[in-house]
């Protein structure tokens, strides 16, 4: 049972998470943090959906675009953690998971989190390379949802050193109440490091790794349910799917990801396949889309002076909504420069984008031109 | 005047409520603890309402189903005390007082609270000796309301040693900015600890009581608003009843309550009877509704060796919506088994529900199974 | 980059902003602070808004008015500042900004907050010298918006001692997350502090100022947008303007304020002017108001005894909705009462307000009383 315990040797200081007190022995800790994402774009943010979008009025915005109050630690037992994260600007719950890491072959997880699937999604926003995901992520990601997980690592430093994570779900997304029938969601991920650790799940290489560092994964998802996809707001329909009723769409889908890091350079990559059926329909779909992103640190031998280092970096993105219809695609181009004056925690990026949409099955096309610079703060 | 303390001698310890956090000579005090509460349900979670919920389909499910942010202490007098408790999830304010606890007979609080009316509702979500409460929260409950209140203890330790509440509410429940008119809601509670300290707002008697604690509590409550129930979400109405206009329905309630606890054994009774007149139509209403519950730890002697607790509880509960058509009633039948790895603050539990719904006015009957799993966790 | 910081010496302490912990050598600093503010109001709260509010049924209420989590400091460096503060609530994020403050001359913020444009929005709701804003802060507050600005001040002490802000903002309101078109909102303000150091953003003369402290500003805004008016639940419009489109109403306004505090009298009061040009339609509009405000502490001296101090204070307020109509105004008559126990931290205020309507253009006029009591309680 949990008494108090003794003030004398409360430990506090300051770290990557924030402000952390542990106590005596390591029983109790915990960390506060915050952050916040100032964004400014022109002549819009969000990347468009379809070509509707491109003909918008253009817009000159400035946005507080994430506030996020962050809480992890551990109780009772080192290995007894827990973590919440809260969006204060659309006041949502994002994560709250307690997690047992006792063995580091087998741990488990229960509560609310970023499904482990996709690289680019797991990614916190704080840590990205770019200003902001890809085109891709949208139709892609499972997001957040709640459940209960079974993950580790095997062979640690051995040839056959893998991650993995295997979680079983509601799959009804975000902060849902209720399950809309009886099948659950199931996602799996593996993990090959080949060389050393793998690479962390955070975008751009600020160590100068003097050793190679990469990662394959796999993954793959099953999941009935109303949606089609998800974001942090929940289930949604993708565009040409109507409002799903319980147990509508079926949707198995699976990633193949790359991911490398060497001396300021950074590398990673996903290639996406989702099939959708309708059970109470005809309609069917298969989607494809692929990604490729990497970057530079342009001068690691400031860091050691504390001076901010700068990157250079680059992603493009091929995204095909049906591929039976194989001319329709939608493509991005985009540079982006960071900043980083205290790594991802104090960062400025600037992005420029070229869209270009082609569904010649309906004999459109169209492209467009963006830019944004965006302030990421954490204390 | 404020000014800022001295640093030297802040007392930091983590307790029962989480981190805390107190200036020299006890002026200023902080607690900063939080609650994860995990559920896994089939074939579904919330208690039916009525005869189309046990037609349903059955469903899997995971959910965070609580979530919560709690900051209590003082500032300025030991006895000047505050406390608010936030659920992330819903993103909900659910309690906001200060507290003036100068003299146990005569204490003042403001704010929205549970206001102390039934023992089951009182006690937290987290405190709870079965995994959620019984079918007759929901019609019975007054649940949080905004106010004013007076309470205290009077003959402490004598043969009328009693506990007392009287609350002046607006009375249109969590959250409300407004009220409907001028009539306020009033409620009045009153324990008498015929033995002892009476028991503490909190199930299980985990402590293994030596010697034997009771209660005995009666509270009456008085509203004209225009709801016939209350929960977190706010006002509401029973079955039967349409959306109400200012002034109308009132409410008059009632309920006699029992506790007991001695030697790991635990118990709790409520009986309630409810009064609704609708004051611009033809409708009336006369509730009654009981559940009785009881608790046995069966390794108490573990408590020493810092090993887990293990109870099983079992409660029994009766409804009758409409005292007029007597042969309607809906029963509960719940068995419950905890595991407390640290009391309360973190601990598994499995309950198993049958229900029992006799409408007989219209000749219809329904039962059925339910079972859940929780895992409550606080830091 | 950031790494751990030492244990050894973190600073903890209590001040008027919360506790707060500080690193050595300054470098982080966190600040947790929260409020509550509670108030019981007949026959209404909120300020009437036009004739029919005058025939609303009374009501007896008490809320929880405000309820604040407020969390700054600064990171990585002394002039790096964070601040936000969140309505538990209603759920909001008000705040939330990053500074750079390394030098008082010139100063940027990015972000979300309360654009400096009249001093009685500026002032914090905890640290009004009345219990509320007065009549005309609803039709002339630019409130919170999503921008970036630049402030500082010049000559510090010298004859042309200046304070100026300047402000570019989407000018859409609180927590957009879009703009209606290219066009931005442009805000300035310029305070000259022409006696030492100007007047502090708080009301009432607590310190018993030995010398006379004055400031002057003159502030001025432009903005296209839906909006003619702005609240902290975002933008909407004043009486008479439909619905906004995009770019539909253009809005000019200015504002020049005084500021007095000496020897516990303290004196404040703004002058307004606002033009609507509706873009798409004939509406225009043409506002005028102000209101004048002085207070007085009764017993400075018991300050230094820790006892509570007492002021007297009161407002006089006249608001022309329209100028082409003269005849037409809304005034408000206002006393408040404030017992400070440890300054604006903890203090009970009362208030009794008259109001006197006239739209003599409809040959109508409507007056009221009202009377509030509410309880300020900042940790």
């Amino acid at each position: 049972q949990t008494a108090s315990t003794d003030s004398a040797s409360v430990d506090i200081r300051h770290t990557s998470k924030g402000f952390q007190f542990t106590t005596p022995e390591n029983r109790f800790q915990l960390q506060i943090a915050g952050r916040l994402q100032f964004r400014y774009a022109f002549p819009y943010d969000q990347n468009p959906l379809d070509f509707d979008d491109f003909e918008e009025p253009d817009q000159h915005l400035f946005k507080v675009n994430r506030a996020r109050l962050k809480v992890g630690g551990h109780a009772y037992q080192p290995w007894l953690k827990y973590y919440f994260e809260y969006e204060l600007g659309a006041s949502r719950l994002l994560d709250f998971r307690v997690m047992v890491e006792k063995w580091p072959w087998l741990s488990f997880k229960a509560g609310q989190w970023k499904v482990e699937y996709t690289r680019e999604r797991s990614i916190s926003s704080g840590k990205q390379q770019m200003l902001e995901r890809s085109l891709i992520n949208r139709p892609f990601t499972i997001d957040r949802q709640q459940g209960v997980s079974v993950y580790g690592r095997i062979d640690e430093g051995g040839l056959l050193d893998f991650n993995y994570h295997f979680s079983i779900l509601t799959g009804m997304g975000r902060e849902t109440r209720h399950n809309d029938d009886k099948k659950l969601m199931y996602v799996g991920k593996v993990f090959w490091n080949f060389l050393g650790d793998g690479v962390a799940i955070s975008g751009s290489d600020l160590k100068h790794q003097s050793k190679p560092q990469a990662s394959i994964a796999l993954a793959g998802a099953t999941n009935t349910s109303p949606y089609t996809r998800f974001s942090s707001s929940g289930g949604g329909e993708l565009a040409g799917y109507g409002s799903g009723a319980p147990g509508q769409y079926q949707v198995n889908q699976w990633v193949v990801e790359t991911a490398f890091q060497y001396k300021s350079f950074s590398w990673q990559s996903e290639y996406h396949r989702k099939r959708i059926n309708d059970n109470y329909g005809p309609n069917t779909g298969h989607l494809a889309g692929l990604y490729v992103q990497g970057g530079y640190i342009l001068n690691h031998q400031d860091a050691a002076k504390g001076k901010p280092l700068f990157e250079i970096a680059s992603r493009y993105v091929h995204y095909q909504p049906e591929l039976s219809l194989p001319q329709n695609s939608e493509e991005e181009y985009t540079l982006a420069f960071n900043c980083f004056f205290n790594g991802h925690l104090n960062k400025l990026t600037a992005d420029f984008t070229f869209f270009d949409f082609d569904e010649m099955s309906q004999n459109r096309e169209a492209n467009d031109w963006r830019v944004r610079v965006q302030y990421d703060f954490s204390f």
